[in-house]
């Protein structure tokens, strides 16, 4: 076999480490990065470089945040401060928040619950959690972790570290996707969306 | 809609910007990046802005190669200087080597004629071709460019050109690819397979 020569090499091992991005993919990458103009190259690594350097995690919620201090919704005038979601990553938080519709604050737990990972409580943000209630005395915490198995426990955990404090605990409604056809629900959503069935 | 901080859209835009990789995957790109530790980074980054710097040209036959003058091919003392096989890219001249079979030299085109695309003969490295066959008097020059309309009209484009010098001209054989079933071959390739049908 004919090796490449070893600065294309050794990028090619870098690339080949992106979940989903495969030995064919990693090459046609470096192929393409190769045959890009330096400007774009110097670009990208040094975008790279600065990705960490340049964002801070906000110290109450621990959404991202190009700001020092407090991010732009805790910091927010607006938002309803008795309210705190839940989420398990900061993307989760970007799909909450371009739904346009929560006003409230949140809560990055970064990660759930996984003890076959490794994923145990004093590995995600749950203490801070509990000190943010016991300090912000919050009406509402809506837990919106992931609609799956790892997601309600972690989900299930909290609320149970919650029970005595004066905080009422919701968790996203399960049912049909909006726009979908029943024939293609799957028989969880289909249960869950009989069992919550609302008044019309 | 909430933006992504500066950084992050920054290294979004970028990554947009390789083929095949649409908005939802350029997101979970960085955002892998965003969790990966400092050093996958920081050698990533390198590794990309080094790329350029550390890859020369052969002059001779274009191929990429990590030291200075002629590639390794080009100055093996055990390769057979009277074949110049022509490929479109430097890819192609791995594929080819990677089979083990071929002994003789190279000469990458950068590319394949086609107008459409503003790639015009001088944009290839065709007069160099040119200029290697007056100089090196091969005896045979095998067309490796693709088998499809481009890489055809190139190779024949090239044949044109070279009519008048003592060189034979030789295409790569298209036909059934090995291993594959007859049911499942394009009509293009089992006419030719059929034209240039081998005694046994």
């Amino acid at each position: 076999m004919m090796v490449y020569p070893q600065a294309l090499e050794k990028l090619i091992k870098n690339l080949k480490k992106i979940p989903g991005i495969g030995p064919k993919s990693a090459e046609r990458i470096a192929f393409f990065f190769l045959s890009s103009n330096q400007e774009y190259i110097q670009e990208l690594s040094e975008n790279l470089s600065d990705l960490k350097d340049h964002l801070k995690k906000c110290p109450q919620c621990f959404s991202l945040t190009s700001q020092e201090g407090l991010c732009s919704v805790c910091s927010s005038e607006e938002r309803d401060r008795s309210l705190i979601c839940v989420v398990e990553s900061y993307r989760d938080l970007i799909v909450i928040e371009n739904t346009g519709d929560y006003k409230g604050l949140y809560h990055i737990l970064e990660g759930r619950l996984s003890p076959l990972d490794g994923m145990m409580p004093d590995k995600i943000k749950i203490m801070e959690l509990i000190e943010r209630v016991k300090k912000e005395k919050p009406k509402e915490i809506i837990m919106a972790t992931n609609p799956n198995v790892e997601g309600d426990s972690t989900a299930f955990y909290i609320s149970k570290l919650l029970k005595d404090f004066p905080v009422k605990i919701t968790r996203l409604a399960k049912g049909l996707p909006v726009g979908s056809d029943l024939e293609f629900a799957d028989m969880m959503s289909l249960m869950n969306s009989f069992k919550n069935r609302e008044i019309m």
